[in-house]
């Protein structure tokens, strides 16, 4: 039904690879036991070793040992265990925490539900590109700040933020620093052996790999709260029955992204950026030009609703996102566009273009063509020109 | 490689069926795209409309509307939710939580750790067959009391709990009520317009469902603090993204689940029980003979060690478990076998035949030879004796 259609939205990342799914198979049929200790039965020391391996090869990507990565049921997850773990553990010690204004919702929502519990959270800035800057940081950094939440890379905008200076800061002052790399792992490298990182939220759904598994990296000796109550598993940190296929499925994805891979998203993300900042009048890149991740192009068209176009390109076989489509209530601003600067006009405006494995440069050319088209006659009947 | 072995252990119920593997598959690959609201593209639109129509053909079976259905990661998370949900929107009302002895880790641990904050547990006996007796329960309850949870169906002895004269004896004292039905979901009917219970925790993994998918019944009006912080992912109640294959897969699995097949599960399990119970000397049921869950067998062999036998057994090619197996401290006696009046020696000796689809009545008099077998040449040599 959608064979010749064109994703160019989060979709795209979201579309499982085949050799993942191949690697998963197995363990919904085959060696779907529980894992169990050791006295166990066969099958569930089989199902108990997989699920080892998995995590020992996330965990090597990161620079990690095993014992400090611990599978979840996704970002979302990932981020409330280490937001809400952190505060829970050190609440005695303060009730301070830090955050940029451009994080991803899981992030933002989490602080704020802390917030109404009574911690206190900064907001900081972004330049208009959305860095924030280490300096500023700095002067937010009290006696009370017990952790700063500062996201590897931007949801919407790409950008790229500096977190190995952010990471020595809080590692200087002696304040748990997280970083959500949903957008970034295995996009750009995160080593946890350079880069004085306490805390990382990842998934595999951004990376072609299935839905409803993500990660968390735990530093050794991190102060950690433990969130999600019941079973001992997960080294005791986030009970829950273990999803062998998930964690298969993740740890296949994780491997099959390459260098080579993110240089061609690279190539083919400029490509379409040069075309349509060129070729479009009026529009404006959001983020910045090369300090973003390889999947990601984000401009505003400026005159134009970006639920307009979203609309008009899905009818001429492209998928596309306006705002922020990690949720459904797309009608609301974008709150990362409105952090680097814009108003309310440039953030519905706002068009986001995510590349992916199955995207090809052609494809990049199409989409290029449908936006000058759709943009130009949008213009022509629009009441904000 | 586990070919000719035989699953008597709950991962007998962990195997996904390969029509629901079917259902999910196009989710993987072909429509893969996040839900969007309906300003979204096309696809994003057939993701929303499958989900929701996996979430009314689950609302469905209980009586429930579908905006009262969430999906989850799994039991664990339902019961943090409905716990944890329940306290933080009512701990102004009252600090007091009621739960039986032998509830499953993820709501036994979840209170406990409440607890910790501040919260006061009343942990219910049981009697001998593992049932609450309401009196007791209407005893316990006080001014200061804001959720009672009990189990639908035990994991370990299969018991059935009275949740129809315990949800009435809440309603009529204005409590709320919480019920485990992850063992008895499908296999036990539950009607919410009978039985006044206000959540509900399910699981797609012990119906020959996916992994990573469960699912909370949450009745409307139900004070419900947000635990899982994030995007407004169903109806603003759980954040995070959501898994569609997941979803779908948890209604296929719940529609294949069949009244002859919990007949046929039954009469096996009766067999099994009776060949046990005559043929084994000094073998006592743990739980109650008819008022079980269909699936469930659950026999403590006096004067052996449960893990000994379970060794044994796999070693001849059967799976069975002792103790607990939803974690990986199985040395530990059993809560339940303790609860039910049983002393450690019983919980040791105690073992765990969980039948599913995939069982046959050759299966079980295979296994009732070998139990018969392995207890009377472990009993030669036991110390115990």
């Amino acid at each position: 039904m959608f064979e010749d259609y064109i994703y160019l939205d989060n979709a795209s990342m979201t579309r499982l690879d085949e050799r993942v799914f191949e690697k998963m198979k197995p363990y919904f049929f085959d060696t779907y036991a529980l894992p169990t200790s050791e006295s166990g039965y066969s099958m569930g020391v089989e199902a108990k070793e997989v699920l080892e391996k998995s995590r020992e090869n996330i965990a090597k990507i990161l620079g990690a040992e095993s014992s400090e990565f611990i599978f979840t049921s996704g970002f979302t997850e990932s981020s409330n265990i280490a937001l809400k773990g952190v505060v829970g553990a050190l609440k005695r010690k303060g009730s301070h925490i830090i955050l940029s204004k451009i994080e991803d919702y899981s992030v933002l929502n989490t602080a704020k539900a802390l917030e109404k519990e009574g911690f206190k959270v900064t907001y900081l800035d972004v330049d208009n590109t959305g860095r924030v800057d280490p300096e500023v940081l700095k002067d937010s950094i009290t006696s009370k700040t017990i952790l700063v939440s500062i996201q590897h890379a931007n949801q919407e905008i790409g950008t790229i933020q500096n977190i190995k200076a952010i990471g020595e800061l809080c590692q200087e002052k002696e304040v748990i620093f997280h970083t959500d790399a949903t957008h970034s792992f295995k996009r750009i490298p995160l080593d946890v052996k350079k880069i004085p990182v306490d805390l990382i939220t990842m998934s595999a759904h951004t990376i072609h790999g299935p839905s409803g598994i993500g990660g968390l990296y735990i530093r050794k000796g991190t102060p950690l709260k433990k969130w999600m109550d019941g079973g001992f598993q997960e080294f005791n940190r986030r009970a829950g029955l273990e999803n062998i296929p998930g964690a298969v499925g993740f740890a296949k994805a994780a491997h099959l992204v390459t260098v080579e891979e993110n240089q061609a998203l690279k190539k083919m993300r400029d490509h379409l950026m040069d075309r349509i900042l060129s070729e479009v009048p009026q529009s404006i890149l959001n983020g910045h030009k090369t300090n973003r991740t390889p999947q990601n192009v984000n401009i505003t068209f400026e005159f134009v609703e970006g639920e307009s176009i979203t609309l008009h390109l899905d009818m001429r076989g492209f998928a596309v996102s306006t705002g922020s489509a990690c949720f459904s209530r797309s009608l609301d601003p974008s709150h990362v566009i409105l952090g680097i600067g814009g108003d309310h006009e440039r953030a519905h405006g706002s068009v986001r273009f995510t590349l992916s494995r199955f995207t090809t440069m052609d494809d990049v050319n199409r989409a290029a063509d449908a936006v000058a088209s759709v943009v130009e006659n949008l213009r022509k009947i629009s009441p904000l020109g």
